[in-house]
């Protein structure tokens, strides 16, 4: 390798100079998490983009994951979301699903192979050559900055419309919260009316899922650590009931008594009691990322054939379809929409479990650049 | 309760004295596991019984397991053994199935409530009310006693047609080992010709895993700790491959190349290098049953969609389909047949896997009441 080329191969490449358009965000840039102002810059519209100006991004449990480093593999600085909706500035030439104006939603990836088995199946989500919004390295080599920022390119792809049904806000987190339900009870069979499905706590992702299920006609068990979630659930998502997993007499009496369940929780926790609820055969789904391992007896396993499912996000067709059937059904999450100043104080807040039910940054109002 | 009944409650009832039949094999006495000699009874033949002479019995892991309590809850004296074969010695009234003569096979349960949805479906082994071959309490209230003995009585249900192809001696471990590893592979779709299945340990329940893979025409990959075991993976038991589990580069260079996996191992194993092993949305059963919980790392199931399934025997009908299937292919066990007074010595053996690949007691030569 010429000296000359290795030079250049190790200049510094600042974000704000890597591109031709300059984009403006909010960035961690270490692992205390803190957010600030970050300058940065974006790909031209290439044929197969669409260019977007974002006007919500939502807050998902992800984020607050990344910008600590809890995952290991960050790298900083990080501009994180990927529950982004916003409307469309430009489209390449050889765009076809899109126009300027339109409203549109960009999920957890940007981009995949295109020619693997997966992709070929229409599950990008399962590439293992995907490129998740943020945080990760582009096709060009470059990082993915996300939707805490004012402006995003991503190929038509990995762009799906946005029901016009729906508000923008409370829809954003349905981009990676409402997929990350919908694609498992579609995949194992719990979207069938008159079902029984158990989800396990009431947070950005349950209370979206207790929607779809009602949605879908099922019995819905809403199961949480807190019994201070029981009217919640009953009264305002109209679960059909709640169990206390702390309450051994409540379980014990629900056992054998779900067709599914849809675990929700990001902390590590006890598998066994829900295990015992499903009937024989029956799935556990989870959804959430503990950062520590969670332990599986066998015996709690094999009696009764029961299966623990992982899911990740869903494929670019089942985002489209979870929208579409979230726009007919008029499903949205429950948010509070924040200033994107406010975000170091919503992180902590996130932290502690306090928001009901997910942070939406009014990322068109609030975000200016300096 | 008057103090006539309670004395008689109180009362001591021999198991030599329970029941009116006469009936002798080998217990274990406490948990140290020693067997031994040990006179017991049988009930008279049901209008529904099926009375048969033990001719072979096989020794699983399961059997070492309960005479040492190492699952807790052994209630001694145990008579262990689920690996029954033998011939019909009377029939109760409305047995239709079988006659005098007949030979039969009783595998790990002798009881179901039969009126569950499970036992309405077949599946009498996810029934919550099964009744174990041994170290259960039987419908009557009195304990159950397996195949280490000279006779059982068991409802028709239970009982199944034993194929006329086979030996005796060599398929008996199909009972227990073979509907262990039969039943997954069909409900999981690992039967289908052209699929490639990971089976995980080359003992017991793994060599007949791998006989139905290869008579389905699948693909068969045997994983293992022991590099030695290759040659009889490859050579012997026709496996299209082989990893060994503690080389990583090996491991690594085959993620994402198996559409299913049958994990056979009864000791704590990691399970992160197996779900890597899987492609997406496909399934790792567990069939083994180590006594501590095992660790699964949420990223590990979520990326991908992968799921840990547990599976446990059968139900009645895919027991006789699996000895149908075996009748037809000529799948039996590789054994080492034993007199019942080497069991001491197997056990021992057996829990340093010192045998290839199931001991199998000959009882109708060996066992003499004294």
């Amino acid at each position: 390798m010429g000296e000359a080329v290795q030079e250049e191969k190790n200049a510094v490449v600042y974000p704000e100079e890597q591109h031709p358009a300059k984009a403006f965000g909010w960035a961690a840039r270490d692992s205390s998490g803190h957010l600030s102002p970050f300058r940065f810059s974006r790909r031209s519209t290439g044929d197969d983009d669409v260019r977007l100006k974002i006007l919500y991004c939502g807050v998902c449990h992800s984020d607050l994951h990344m910008i600590k480093n809890e995952w290991g593999g960050t790298v900083y600085p990080v501009v994180p979301g990927h529950e982004i909706v916003g409307e469309v500035t430009e489209v390449g030439g050889r765009v076809k699903k899109f126009k300027e104006g339109d409203r549109v939603g960009v999920g957890c990836i940007v981009g995949s192979c295109g020619t693997c088995d997966s992709c070929e199946k229409g599950f990008e989500n399962h590439c293992a050559k995907w490129v998740l919004t943020y945080g990760a390295t582009d096709r060009d080599g470059t990082t993915t900055y996300g939707g805490y920022s004012n402006t995003l390119v991503a190929p038509e792809r990995y762009v799906v419309r946005y029901p016009d049904s729906l508000p923008l806000d409370k829809g954003a987190p349905l981009l990676c919260a409402g997929i990350t339900v919908f694609r498992p009870m579609k995949h194992h069979g719990l979207n069938e009316p008159g079902k029984h499905i158990g989800v396990v706590g009431l947070g950005g992702l349950g209370h979206v899922a207790v929607r779809f299920a009602k949605a879908f006609g099922m019995k819905v068990t809403v199961i949480s650590t807190s019994s201070s979630k029981e009217r919640e659930a009953i009264d305002k998502f109209k679960a059909d009931g709640f169990l206390s997993s702390n309450d051994a007499d409540q379980m014990k009496a629900a056992e054998g008594t779900l067709d599914g369940i849809i675990d929700t929780v990001s902390a590590v926790h006890p598998l066994g009691p829900l295990f015992a609820l499903l009937k024989s055969d029956a799935t556990l789904v989870l959804v959430g990322l503990p950062d520590k391992p969670l332990e599986v007896a066998p015996f709690s396993l094999v009696r009764g054939g029961k299966k623990l499912a992982g899911s990740c996000i869903g494929g670019m067709a089942d985002t489209q379809e979870m929208l579409d059937f979230a726009g007919k059904h008029g499903i949205t999450a429950d948010v509070e929409v924040i200033p994107v100043d406010y975000l170091n104080t919503a992180m902590d807040r996130l932290a502690r479990n306090d928001v009901k039910y997910r942070f939406v940054i009014d990322v068109g109002n609030s975000l200016k650049a300096d």
